[in-house]
């Protein structure tokens, strides 16, 4: 399932190299940091708004929504930054003491 | 690598389930929907603080700590209300028009 | 000088009752509480970001310009759910045991 | 009304200078921008929280509350950069074509 993550990433380096024409993540990279700092700042409000009236209309829908955006703008501030989700999935792993990678293993050899 | 969000998504639903005094998950949930937010707020700030730094000295480390605080937030968000993280990467799946499910599968086959 | 919150708030006011088509105000009433809280946000990683740009370059016409934004759509924010300026201006001086009417008026005396 | 901003500047620009154990304005000072910034980022998200339960519960008070904070954290910011409300008021005077001064001047003379 989240191995979605990783081929999200292959295609956000991929529209990094094209010109800022050619795409939404290459416009936003040519933008700069700031641009793309202010967006993340942007979706984390917008996640916190539909959060707050999710609770109300019992509707998730939007809150998906907004989240993609989030993950999705922080995942580009990782690219500009020479990063990726790995880095940060694997910070997650420690702190939980949960490893992807061990886990993954085991269940391809059932 | 991301099948990391799979296991922490399991963990983070045992520690809801536990009381509040035995886990800081527990005791985001027992304080509610506000407290979680501020929680995901103030780590949007702290990563775009941490990425404006890291722009600068160029040591991301910091800036894997905090977007790994904001993702972590945003879960125990999705999981406080009733979500959690596969509906936001089936999201960016369908955007991205990629396939965590079809990818792994043929992986898993050679 | 600080006056100029008085009569901002008679101008927001008054923006407020015009049609949406005739202002920015009238257009965030307009679109609702939601929208105006965006901005608010929106403007909040802005000064931020303009904060840390100005700490490097000894600059700051940019911040001055965003928390300007961040102060204005947080006047809307209020002039949107009944209240204004002079309330968390009250509420400030409680805190700090200032008065700006005493003062004012000892002031005006001179 | 709104002299309370340049009183309050005095208080803030005392405490700036007193050391860093004697207040809370001095010990954000001491510990640098970045901490400012965070708190500024914090109370911007409690406050657009306290403004969608103020549009529910009918009852303004802790937007008031969570409103000075933001304001007062962003006055401590302008303050650790050398800056003070009046520039930012004089900013949004010049876009609302309004003067704080003449509109005083004009009124102690009555």
């Amino acid at each position: 399932m989240s191995d979605i993550l990783d081929q999200l990433s292959v295609v956000l380096e991929e529209r990094k190299q094209a010109g800022a024409e050619s795409s939404y993540v290459a416009s936003l990279h040519a933008k700069g940091l700031n641009k793309i700092l202010e967006k993340v700042g942007e979706e984390a409000f917008e996640t916190v708004l539909a959060a707050k009236d999710a609770e109300i209309t019992k509707n998730n829908q939007a809150l998906i929504c907004e989240t993609a955006d989030l993950w999705f703008h922080s995942l580009v501030m990782l690219s500009h930054l020479g990063e990726d989700h790995r880095s940060v999935l694997a910070e997650l792993a420690r702190r939980f003491d949960v490893s992807g990678l061990e886990e993954k293993a085991s269940r391809i050899k059932k």
